[in-house]
């Protein structure tokens, strides 16, 4: 192990830095703002956070934790539960964590992840007193290597006073070469980004630190928390049919080729689903371009049906652990990993032209739809980078199941109980019941695709009626809404358990 | 005039194309889709719309049209009131189509700006049957240059089946070279836009066009409908000084010198008034990149405050289109007229790192906004490149009186009845009582910030009664809200005129 060690710390100066997850962790002091390695459970740190945690338990440490998106349990479980994050950003979907933020025991701020590279960068988010980055390796040129994800490290390790690297053996150096690393310069002393095509390799294999910064290197050995996606169902397969069916006739429009656009898709058990549908499709020869590469994309490469992705964080199950990281290289030239700011980034989304899936918690009758918070009121995991990809895609697409609760509550509703992309910005909806296809329409033309379409039989008399109601009290107004019962299915859902009345 | 026709006209073979109003507007049929030039009433078709209108009132021609922005009278007033009009995007700010609208009688589509020209590429918007474009020349190289606004001509003119072309002799053949027409390829076959200085000129002099589509051209010799911005008042002023002072402490963090960074600023007499306020300030050789050019801008310019300002449109009062249009070969040399795709591009607007300036109808206590519904129901303008810029701003602003009707409306409310910039993407609020700078901060560190520097003062009480409640009632969740409560200040506005409890 010392063997590897030091072939994996290529400038010898770092040697001495080599310490325990214990002592790396007490040059943290309670106020600091921490930028940690990680997105969506994958490449995080995770042993100094456990050491952090211990020390939280019993002496007042609380700190900032900035991230690429959401941590595996070593933090936004453990650390949260222990006390020790007084406030949250910019991504998270951890159950005690929640439960944390619900209770306003952690200030939480949701946001864009493409929008905190800048807020770094301005000072807004800082000064990072520790970046704490979990590592493959550190060049010779002083390139640290990323592990399972880029997100938002190289920011937080350029802008940060000091770095405490934690080098996890678990991976294998043929991960070395995988990561893409490019960063902007600062906004209006910046070129454009040099990416026009999704293969595109434009930076450093790592990212470039002052040596004189890293204050401790801790080696670990430990695998990500492996992703927790649920196999597709029987609905989540039909809305993967209604989604291939959606190509199939914006291949007849000439809009596309059976090689569709960049896909990007969300994370979760739906989006998963939603890909997998590919495999037995038709089409061919696909492009990824997303933030998370979840179990589905490495089974359509494994299939022929995907020739190349782009991520931000590789996200899968433990049985795909196995085969990928210990297989690396089989799949090193069909993917690269790329910091947020590039995979969510509007200027490369909207020249690539992506075609965006996400998942949505509800939508109303006009389009407006709502990712995270339930009753409008819990936050559930957060915006994530939905919106850098809706905003900006060539074909913007919310999936969602037409009801919640077996049955009780609808995920289309009259209006969303809180907004994180609006009617201007969503495209198509697809459920189990069907398309609404919204580009190009007036919102009283939607309200008919939505209700009829998408929504649970069960509800589609009680939208109307909502709806009807709301045009002869506004006089048929750009979009009519009846104020006083316009959240009257969350009110009465949080009351009885139950939008049917 | 004959001379100046055929000096304007630099392909003879179009001078055969020179034909009346009425004629050219005989070509266009019931339930043709067509685009127009125009934005924020400036360079909009002037002749053949009213030719339109004539024939609307004696038989049946709806059409659909869209724009830049929004027009002068002749087509958003008396084409709209002649029922000529079946659908309208992507803005429109008048009071006779508003009133159509919100009466169910013409569909609006209200996008953001910068969608318009991919979602004609797209064939979403379209087949386009005619481009009708106000021009100041057609050069012997075919390039038709625009007058006073660009907007999305360009890409009307490239994807319509047919041109009808104003040429408006009202303007100096000195406003040839004053536009910079840069047309990006399809989304996944284009490069980089390449300004990287608000300054830089990346295309041609006008827009190049295929002279067989070109089927009438129609001599007009109209000003622009003058801009209906009203003086600054006591109340603006203040909040122009709120927002020197902002930018003071901005200086004072290093973020910012007193050149700022590239100001965008929406459409509107308050935007106006907070622009004056830079004249008798110590900031000096601002850049402006923005979609309007208000009277401000050129008052600026005159003050040798602003060095440089880059539009999509020039929109003044009738006394400084006297003073700009009758030597604008004073101004050309610090103006540039850009077509809506390249000035409200995320990919432009991040780079440059803008600071944005728009106007609120209202903002709730977590930093929603709404700058479109009133009530939640009624369309008043649109929400324009507001988005655009807001998303992808280096500093996202709103600017709003605190109340309005006399006193008896807050615009500080509880929940926004309608959501067009989401708390994800409002970063500071300015009222006539102060700045709430949200940056960085979670939804209910942002409610006293409002609350306290933003409210009215007879408001505020009933803002913190509203807050803590919903506190009280949610277990101080992540965005604390009392559903049943959080629209009924617009219910009882509705009902009594007032929302003081």
């Amino acid at each position: 192990m010392e063997l590897t060690i030091e072939k994996r710390i290529g400038i010898s100066s770092l040697l001495d830095k080599v310490t325990s997850a214990e002592k790396a962790a007490s040059m943290i002091q309670d106020g600091n703002v921490v930028g940690m390695s990680g997105f969506t459970r994958a490449g995080d740190a995770k042993v100094v956070p456990l050491a952090l945690a211990e020390r939280a338990k019993n002496e007042k440490l609380k700190i900032d934790v900035y991230t690429g998106a959401s941590l595996g349990p070593e933090v936004d479980q453990i650390l949260a539960e222990a006390g020790g994050i007084r406030k949250r950003g910019p991504y998270q979907g951890d159950p005690a964590l929640r439960n944390l933020i619900n209770k306003g025991e952690v200030l939480y701020v949701d946001a864009h992840l493409s929008h905190n590279a800048e807020l770094v960068r301005q000072g807004i988010i800082g000064p990072i007193d520790f970046a704490i980055i979990e590592a493959t390796a550190i060049t010779k040129d002083g390139l640290l290597v990323p592990t399972t994800s880029v997100g938002n490290s190289p920011i937080f390790a350029t802008y940060a006073k000091n770095i405490i690297i934690e080098l996890n053996l678990a991976h294998s150096e043929t991960l070395i070469g995988v990561h893409d690393i490019y960063i902007p310069e600062k906004q209006g002393e910046r070129e454009a980004i040099p990416l026009s095509k999704p293969t595109d390799r434009i930076g450093e294999i790592g990212i470039k630190i002052d040596p004189e910064k890293v204050k401790a290197i801790v080696i670990s050995n430990e695998q990500d928390a492996p992703s927790l996606i649920v196999p597709p169902d029987e609905e989540t397969q039909t809305m993967a049919n209604h989604l291939l069916d959606f190509f199939r006739s914006e291949i007849k429009a000439g809009r596309l080729t059976n090689k569709l656009a960049p896909i990007q898709s969300g994370v979760g058990s739906v989006a998963n689903a939603v890909l997998e549908g590919f495999k037995d499709s038709e089409f061919e020869d696909l492009i990824v371009f997303s933030e998370v590469l979840q179990d589905a994309v490495f089974n359509l490469i494994d299939a022929g049906k995907v020739s190349f992705a782009s991520c931000t964080s590789i996200t899968i199950s433990e049985e795909l652990q196995k085969k990928v990281y210990g297989n690396i290289e089989n799949y090193a030239d069909k993917i690269v990993i790329r910091p947020q700011e590039v995979s969510n980034h509007p200027e490369v989304i909207r020249r690539l032209g992506l075609i965006a899936i996400n998942a949505a918690l509800e939508v109303d009758i006009y389009g407006n739809v709502n990712s995270t918070h339930v009753s409008g009121t819990k936050m559930m995991n957060g915006i994530g980078g939905s919106g850098d990809f809706t905003r900006n895609s060539r074909t913007s697409i919310f999936v969602t199941k037409s009801y919640a609760k077996g049955g009780k509550l609808s995920s289309i509703v009259p209006m969303v109980a809180h907004h994180d992309h609006t009617e201007h910005d969503v495209q198509v909806i697809v459920t189990e019941q069907g398309v609404a296809d919204l580009r190009g329409l007036a919102p009283k033309e939607r309200v008919p695709l939505i209700i009829e379409n998408c929504a649970h039989p069960d509800f589609k008399q009680q939208l109307w009626d909502y709806y009807n109601e709301a045009v002869a009290l506004t006089g048929n107004a750009q979009t009519p809404h009846n104020l006083e019962k316009a959240l009257s299915w969350h009110v009465q859902a949080a009351k009885t358990g139950s939008m049917k009345f």
